[in-house]
């Protein structure tokens, strides 16, 4: 990468990113969505996944979308079969896999209701979180390892979930690394409080104009100040709640919210508890809590208007994709060209050294949450310059809530932990640990004991661990 | 107080003890007979207590003992009226109070079964310890005030119910305090250590030969280490509960352990997810775990063989003991002068410089304990010389109990700060967040509210909660 | 104040500033010429000075300024008598004081030579910067309380030096303070950097376009990471030390580095000791450091190609400024309005939400550098949006130079309780470890005790020190 | 090792103690004198020493001693000729090397008073202690990997110096390693307090009978509390120093405070500055406190009453070592049997079970000291009891102690670095921030290069500095 004066106008040309996964799920398109609406970079995009075709897919996809005229930038898409084609003189790593198939994410979320045990997501915390990550640190070790030997300054953004444990596997696989875990969760509650400020005021503020202070761990962060100009919004949101006790229709961009009518209301009951704006889908959030509180049953989850994602609605959507993809490689359809919402292409210029902005991210707690353990990677705002992402100081969180991260980032050390060196019992002491196991012993082994004999193949050391029995 | 020399022997002799409270516990008893055995300390105890009628017994008790040839010591007891009589002058402050009748009690443990929530002591954490802490705090402010006042090189002893929080409070309100709380409930854990020793060497050695290392929060205390000499015991301890899998009935002095029949189910079942020993009644090691492991209902409470103590139990006994006390003061009966087991005299002794000692009390975290907050009062072994009692480093707590720990010790600081400012708001905070109080917040709060109502004669700040609504 | 929006606009009204001394030094005048080009901002300043007319004569050269056309917004200066009249309904104060007169900075800066103690500003660390710590705190604890009780929701922005002590104390009386320190030091050596690239690539970028990352202590402060775009800029310091290995002269703006032809040369050793960037006048890095590194006597000064600031060059300075000050109250002279090269009005108007930025200041370590003590207050960057300035983190201090920071700051803490509690005897602990301080035990208290009998009428607990001896 | 009970006394029998070094120094035949007055141990000793005749020696000496009849145990003497047969099946390593010649150790001492820097011993900080160190940790690091290897649950006990450096070393490449370091300086300041108080009071209490609060890093330890029974003796030692003002000649049993006469004057000064018992020979001190304070010349060293050891004192030394070896060895003598002083015996004792102490050792920061880095070797009390060393919590240092220590504590950790990795420009970072070498960057760096040359044979790492020139 260099950085030209063309026209008297900053750009970086000659960017190499290089895009791990990517294959079935949507950032790779949405990537290309908003490089095409950008100006000030162009270069090449290396695609490296197992999944071949998947890669050959976005290939051809990348190259036709830049083949038209309207694209104001120009990226070059290549398949590349090792890391080592992949990684080497990579700027940027951008890093976004489905670390199994859906049949085992399926035993993720389903399998816990046979004990009882409800997940609205299943892919963070929970059982299903849990045993997702044992599946998945394992790849994160090899990402870490290869950045390591091919591209050790590059910058390394990663989408995928278990975010947390993901983003926190490369840090302690190679703790030089330069990586940084991005979620768009918080945008959903920002432009919340938009719409709220532009609801009373009878304004038009974008989520942009919202100045948030983030703290918290992915899917469980939390606002602790909010100010549109130097308005407190924290006012409008408690009236808010107030006035809209029943909930709201959530308006925000997330397919998943979207699609199944979530009405903020765990968010408010946290609000009532706490008094912090909690900025994650309520889905995800309620998989935080205590599981008595809004996971107990089904009756439970209907109370609080939020709904257990069905494996059926994630079969669908990987099958609607499918063939929307078949038609993007066929031409029979166009890549719409608008922006996706996401900051990703931002965040690579700010890195690129031609602008400087703050927004959220996922990097090792090196103070900047000062009552979260030190190197547990913790969700807050960074200041992004050439070459820098530096975390900004977020303060304490509220304590109660604080008990509860802590809770969830000691299971969090104890799974990746697990997950490296194979010691499943270790695992299965953060399994038990989790606020939504609430089973006895002998029923939460065996539970954790079917898990993951149903998902064996994707555990490395499913043998040892049976073997040592 | 000085220290002299008889017949080559050090001995203390004017030794003052302030003791607070006392009125209907054994404790006060408990240090006459322990007091009686030491030839190697002499002096007056000053009896403080807004009972003056129990102040009043104990005087004549006292001396009355005191009086007898088979005492090993000179010890004059005297009612004292005014806090500036009772603490001028004194080395020694020892606290042991009820901070409010028993039909208090009955509120604090009885009352949240309404709403499905089961406790099997009440006076430590939970629905319970919260109110109880609500009311005792005051108390301790006003004592901590009193001591930096009167005595303020004084060294306290609290021997007061919830201990963490009573010892912090003093902390908390005079910080250059010498004080510290003590506890036996891990006596009895280290008897049942050398008990197993006996049963499989054919041995007799002694809980004190049994030297263990601490740490925790009172009555959620374990063990980490564990020696007999230079042998683990912590192998003998697996093989034990193996060996005992149905559990084994509670051989240990502590009175109500003993007379509810606990088969430390609960100790094997935490031993069992955490390799470490609990170092507490089951009964109080229950009231720190999520609700739902233990105290979800009394079925589950029965298949664990501990039980929910009930408050006729305690009205009875308090019952006996005032009909003990009547004898012992019209002189029908006469104090029993044997050893009670606890280690007050001989801390005391140290602390005089008379003897050094290593044993476990309950003081702010310095460092002792890595993983738990600096500050929050932590049970760990401190070595005890002359005016000195400093913590013997812990070590970090096994990562999922000190999460749970965390989550403790997080309600403890919001229930003091409520406590002393009045913001019952706060504590409500506290509350909801205790593992045992999983009720939605309308019913969590509508159980906080009717908890305080019925205890509000206790509460010095009630008026102002109820008047800001 | 409130946020407007004036054709199309957003700017600030009715911002009411609170400034505190000015009467003597540029920095009034320099936030007069910096307003007058900002038209985002409107509103009045209320001056208050113990020196009546110093205040007096800003009143009226202000409003003479505010009444010229060629001025962008309006402003009013009003003199205020008291505390309440200056500081009530402040949005923020401005904090800019000479602590005493010209004649006791001679004490600080010219007595020590007597001891053979050489200073080259003293008006920081070191003897001079010590005792005049003594004078500056009790009146820095009279500004806090005040503005806890007048406005304690204000913004305060210090000037003052010791700049450090200063707002440290500011916390200190008043934990709950929103101030910053603000220092133009760091600008000279981002200037420095800008002047570096653009001599060596023919090109023109100006200081801001420098990102540098900044941590340390005020005047010992040290750049870890500085880039232009992405080039980073270290290896062209490295190639221009080793090309200008006898040093460059000073083309900053500061007037006192300037006037005094400083080159860098302390600057450059310092680099090569420790591979950081020094970022403030040599004048003040020396000071520091060991007392026998380059103020060991005049020779080694000249030898480093810096300058002991003699206190005639002050007193001709205060000279000129009060001439100047005649003409411009008498309108002979006009203020010339140009930009002053300070950031202080651009951090108002990010305050009021109207912009975003990154700069450094001086706040207490929150952990944004994590190897130098939390609560102290360091300089590093800042995130400023609306009513907020959040500290960026900074990484940790090369060690051996955090070891010298620790030194200082060490001495801090010790200084200001001993201001605050007037114990003399702890600040004689802090003078004995300065580093420049190498007196045997009887010397050091011998000149300690000079120093403060030549300043005592500065001194509020002076008699109280002398008369305990 | 295994613990027996023999006409009801309790011993351990079978202990396997592996010495490594101890050829030319005294403590292996200090270790004989103990181990012969204490029958509760007996077992084998095996000697490792590169220095195969002085192992034999010692093997000698030692069969010959407990072939005695007035020994009180049995020990057998084993040279073992490879690390493998020292250290397997050992319970307890003793290691007390000499890294070098005489010759080398004349390097370091003197050299650096062609440059003007004087030391009066060299061998823990200051020029000598860096380059000692550079020779020292490589070895440590051998050790350290063959423990691992050979032995990792053995307890370890270093007597080398530099004792701080030696011990982190330890800990730095076999974390889990059980060791400590010893060091008598202590001692000997506890003399100085018995006497103190038996001088005044007519008394006759050993050292054993003080009780210190002990904090610090080797050599530069200090006492912040200290107790005879309950009598506090910093009155005592204040009233002390006022009335021996011109200093005492040191009674204490440490050969070379002795010796060379010193009078504690370094000691008593910094009890004038800081408040608390330095509590180490002020040979020691004095190179730990800027070198313009106690060794800027011969006559500031004069005045203070110690004495820069000249190495022709080392060399005489070790020629009557080696003579009297020879004499033990043909018989012409016999080593004589009384205690040494040491408490090495009594500590393995306590560590078999059989007895508990609280002493002083050397082993990493867990928070015993709240102000020192975590993870530094530090001194402070531990306790000793059956297979456990756990610090006792000591308290936070005197600030501005501390900030000297900090100083200190940031050079180890460079040194250790720099000689694991050889990156010996890391070593000189370390070099020029020792206070006592405060030469310009230039002098300095020739100083270094000029140590390293002359020493260079036993510098591992010497020809790639040289050569990376």
């Amino acid at each position: 990468m260099k950085i030209v004066n063309e026209n008297g106008k900053n750009k970086a040309v000659e960017v190499n990113i290089a895009y791990i996964g990517g294959g079935s799920r949507g950032w790779a398109r949405e990537l290309m969505q908003d490089l095409a609406l950008e100006e000030r970079l162009n270069g090449t995009i290396r695609l490296y996944d197992i999944d071949k075709e998947a890669a050959k897919a976005n290939e051809i996809i990348g190259n036709a979308t830049f083949a038209r005229a309207e694209v104001k930038s120009q990226w070059k898409f290549q398949v590349a079969e090792t890391y080592e084609s992949a990684l080497t003189g990579a700027d940027y790593v951008v890093i976004s896999i489905l670390p199994a198939p859906l049949t085992a994410m399926q035993v993720d979320v389903e399998y816990p209701q046979k004990y009882g045990i409800y997940q609205s997501v299943g892919d963070t915390v929970g059982p299903g979180g849990a045993i997702r990550a044992l599946r998945t640190v394992p790849m994160f070790k090899e990402f870490a390892e290869n950045i390591r030997k091919y591209c050790p300054n590059a910058w390394v953004i990663n989408y995928t979930n278990p975010m947390t444990i993901c983003t926190q596997t490369l840090y302690t696989v190679f703790p030089e690394i330069k990586a940084f875990g991005c979620c768009h969760e918080v945008f959903s509650t920002q432009q919340l409080l938009a719409n709220i400020y532009n609801g009373y005021y009878d304004a038009n503020i974008a989520r942009q104009d919202v100045y948030t202070n983030v703290y918290g761990i992915n899917h469980f962060t939390f606002i602790s100040e909010a100010h549109y100009q130097n308005v407190d919004l924290f006012p409008l949101y408690r009236r808010f709640i107030k006035e809209n006790a029943a909930g709201v229709v959530d308006q925000s961009k997330n397919w998943m919210n979207k699609t199944f009518g979530t009405k903020h209301l765990v968010k408010f009951d946290l609000f009532n508890r706490y008094g912090i704006i909690a900025a994650a889908g309520d889905r995800h959030l309620a998989e935080f809590c205590p599981g008595t509180w809004y996971l107990k049953n089904p009756e439970t989850v209907a109370k609080y208007a939020f709904e257990l994602t069905p494996m059926s609605f994630r079969f669908n959507l990987e099958k609607e994709r499918l063939e929307k993809t078949e038609k993007l490689i066929s031409g029979e359809e166009k890549l719409e060209i608008v922006p996706s919402g996401e900051e990703g292409v931002q965040q690579i210029c700010a890195i690129a050294g031609l602008s400087r902005m703050v927004t959220n991210v996922n990097v090792p707690n090196r103070g900047q949450i000062g009552n979260l353990p030190l190197g547990a990677v913790v969700e807050s705002n960074a200041s992004f310059t050439g070459d820098s992402v530096q975390p900004v100081y977020a303060g304490n969180v509220e304590e109660p809530v604080a008990a509860i991260m802590r809770r969830h980032i000691s299971n969090q050390k104890l799974l990746i932990e697990a997950a490296l060196t194979g010691d499943y019992d270790l695992a299965f002491k953060a399994f038990i640990n989790d606020p939504n196991v609430y089973l006895p012993l002998d029923e939460a082994r065996k539970l954790f004991d079917e898990m993951l004999e149903l998902t064996k193949e994707y555990l490395p050391f499913y043998d040892r661990y049976t073997s040592k029995k």
